[in-house]
């Protein structure tokens, strides 16, 4: 495709964003040295223009439908589709639902959002060409928050409400994935994870959600809000099938230059003993007794903790101040990490790895086409980070992102003591399904408020597991620990599954 | 300090940046959210904040001064200054220059940049605080190509001469670093290098200059042009002084937490033996006899390689085509690489290390200022970069990020069958000093061709070693190896230096 050269009026007008005021003379001159190097543009169309990576023009694949609404009574789906995967592999007897903002080749991918509806992959995220060559079928896209900003389980596709309660939303942003799981359509689901995504609707759903330590499992393909703070993950009826869903997707990718070196990874579920009589557990103060929490919440998850005692795990109490302010600077430091994002087509700059090609490009028309109809936390969210970016030069973003360091010494120098951290995932319970609210009540009126976001921060492994209900809603437990030491998070939340499973709760 | 509340007028001009078109009942609806928001922001001010990481508060230090002219006749420094390093320690003799992009803190650190001058950091660069520790005191800020994107020895304050002949440039954009150690006012310096800019000036004055591996040497506290493409290294006089100081500097920073794992370091200087005989080396056919190299370059290249294979080594030829490219596509990511970075404040978002605050505070003010006078090469990328950014949305910079991992698997595979890979570090012997070109002629008229910009992309060890002389000006061989194979490389190039004195020239 030939680029169309700059007018003189454009190269006055870029002048102008860069803060460069340049002279008409200067106009001139750049206005033909712009011209002149377009030519330079050429190099690389020259070579093959198709996206590298995982890509599966090969396997049979069913570009998939749009479901009714009695066939999808919770609003769980955006795609029903037919991926199926290799006939031999460790989940060849899976069907797997992947989260709609993680692309499947041939698969319309919305991210929940009426902007980015109709925007369809050329290429496996690579969890999914994992998952495939492992065996599992992928049947479906789930439903999620628009644009994966809320926490709640709203969409531009209506709500995604709680298989426990049709009066209650399922949380998100991963709420599709967690009701295709309660419900038994899928095996497994894959979620993301950009400030409690996977965890915080495992948790208002009664499931497992796994968040892995940052960098274990390749995030290329899937769209995020932030690269730092980005994690594809399971979500599963159980820990075991979290784990074994683990091991298949976990592992440096090849085509991620910046990790210098590949990541450590195990069998995770090999790790699964329950024995916790070596297990040391740190309580975290600050997770609990929160302004707007639900203190039948933190009763609960004290009891989940108990059951580990009881096992032979040692509990202690251990205070981090920092936590109690954390999700505040995780939303400051996102605020600025979204404008940088949303300049960078939705991937962003400076992502040392495989960029799809057809999603910068149709991300970056469709934002220029119909931005006004992203939904309002997230425009919220960019009008206070470009407010900050431009008149306060990202101080806050850059003190935040310090404080953040901060926060992961605080918490290593914790877990060098206990194992795991323990404490509530979410301080509520589900959230309401208000049908009348419009979607600006919503922002000022629903959040869930979750202890979730400050391990994107710091990118240390963190599952929920079910940990009883309150009010009849279910709750999780989460648990904490060392980067890469996602075995033992794992098996301290298998014994908390067993220990639940025994006293019959 | 209190943040200003917006505007509606504000937020009205934030939505039109953002496309976000905001109706009228949108402006008030956010510009009453935005506004109550700013409370959130206190957060992080009611936290210390003096910025982490390595300050050195305790250490007597001078703020240094400008030299006179007659004081400094290649233009080497900007600012002489004393900074004592630890009594006891491996370099505890040692006098070194810093490239005035390192923040020594309490001395002013200009990047070569009149829109930068007056900026004065508050904390010591990681690998500043190592050199101290290591014993070696800091002389000084050395020059360097105004903001560092350009190879030839111009910046704000004067061109950089060659210190071999006045007539011609030291070359870029580490020139003063170069010309302090060549003229044996230091023992060695710090440079930095984002597409060749350590190993071009040692080429083109005739010392040793390597980039490490990515990643290897911390860029904390250094001004870069793309997280992606920074490192820092040694610059000096022989590769014995290049492989101790790296030992110093190398390892991985504890304030970074994008780095999954510790990154492999060792005593480089142990291996330093000058035995080649099990060295195989592929002499990289796109690395010679480009359209506008200097022949006598490439044959002076090729006898230094002879030398290594007459101590031992294999000599194949191996050809790589998309080398041949590799520096256009690497020039037009950088073009949007450093929009991204400029919208930051001049380090961008998404950096998972520890961010100078007093930096970005400055910076988004300097830009905001006196953006003007930045220099016309760093203006033309800008705008080439700002152009297909909002006018083809990344679509090029995506498709050359992704080139740039394919030549890096490119390279990998040559690297398989050979330890190193051997080429001129430039195409051209140094760029003729010409007072009474200005910066538009130096634009159009000037450039070094150069093989160094692929491996800043790629990550890959590379270092450039004296080869010889061309018309009585020097020139530099380049040994690439395996990423973290940096002992490798230091060795290949120890190898060459033996033979060249061996051999008298």
């Amino acid at each position: 495709m030939p680029i169309r050269p700059p007018s003189e009026d454009d190269v006055r007008e870029l002048g102008e964003e860069l803060f460069l005021d340049l002279t008409p003379d200067e106009v001139e001159f750049y206005h033909e040295q712009l011209t002149d190097n377009l030519e330079e543009y050429e190099t690389i169309q020259a070579y093959d223009p198709e996206p590298r990576g995982p890509i599966t023009r090969t396997r049979p694949r069913s570009p998939g439908t749009r479901l009714d609404d009695d066939e999808d009574p919770h609003n769980a789906w955006v795609t029903k589709c037919e991926v199926e995967g290799d006939a031999e592999g460790p989940l060849s007897d899976w069907e797997v639902a992947i989260k709609d903002n993680v692309a499947v080749a041939g698969v319309e991918m919305t991210c929940g959002s009426n902007v980015v509806e109709g925007y369809v992959p050329n290429a496996d995220a690579t969890v999914v060409s994992r998952l495939l060559e492992a065996g599992a079928d992928i049947v479906g896209k789930a439903n999620m928050d628009d644009m994966a900003v809320t926490r709640i389980g709203h969409t531009a596709f209506g709500p995604i409400t709680n298989p426990r309660d049709d009066d209650y939303l399922a949380g998100g942003s991963s709420g599709g994935s967690a009701v295709a799981v309660v419900e038994g359509e899928v095996d497994a689901a894959i979620g993301s994870d950009q400030g409690g995504s996977i965890r915080i609707p495992a948790s208002l759903c009664g499931i497992v959600g796994h968040k892995p330590t940052y960098g274990l499992v390749p995030y290329t393909g899937c769209v995020g809000l932030e690269h730092t703070i980005d994690h594809p993950g399971p979500m599963t009826p159980d820990v075991e099938t979290a784990a074994e869903m683990l091991t298949e997707i976990a592992g440096s990718n090849a085509a991620h230059l910046r990790r210098p070196t590949d990541v450590p990874t195990e069998r995770y579920q090999d790790a699964l003993d329950g024995d916790v009589s070596e297990l040391s557990v740190g309580v975290l103060e600050e997770g609990f007794d929160k302004p707007n929490g639900d203190p039948g919440v933190d009763e609960q998850v004290r009891d989940a903790i108990d059951h580990l005692e009881e096992r032979g795990a040692t509990v202690e109490e251990v205070s981090i101040p920092l936590h109690a302010d954390a999700d505040t600077i995780h939303e400051i430091c996102t605020n600025e990490g979204l404008v940088a994002a949303m300049m960078g087509q939705g991937i962003g700059h400076g992502w040392k790895a495989w960029y799809s090609t057809s999603w910068v490009e149709a991300f970056g028309k469709f934002q220029r086409a119909q931005g006004y109809d992203f939904p309002p936390n997230l425009k919220l969210k960019l009008l206070q980070g470009l407010y900050t970016l431009s008149r306060y030069h990202s101080r806050y973003y850059a003190a935040g992102m310090n404080l953040m360091l901060e926060l992961a010494e605080q918490y290593d120098a914790a877990l060098e003591e206990y194992d795991v951290l323990a404490m509530p995932t979410t301080d509520v319970t589900a959230p309401e399904h208000d049908p009348d609210r419009d979607a600006f009540d919503r922002l000022l009126e629903t959040d869930v408020p979750a202890n979730t976001s400050p391990f994107n921060r710091t990118g240390h492994p963190a599952i929920s597991v079910p940990a009883g209900e309150v009010d009849g809603l279910p709750i999780g437990l989460m648990l904490v620990g060392a980067r890469f030491e996602d075995a033992t998070v794992l098996n301290a939340g298998y014994a908390v599954e067993q220990a639940r499973g025994e006293a019959g709760t």
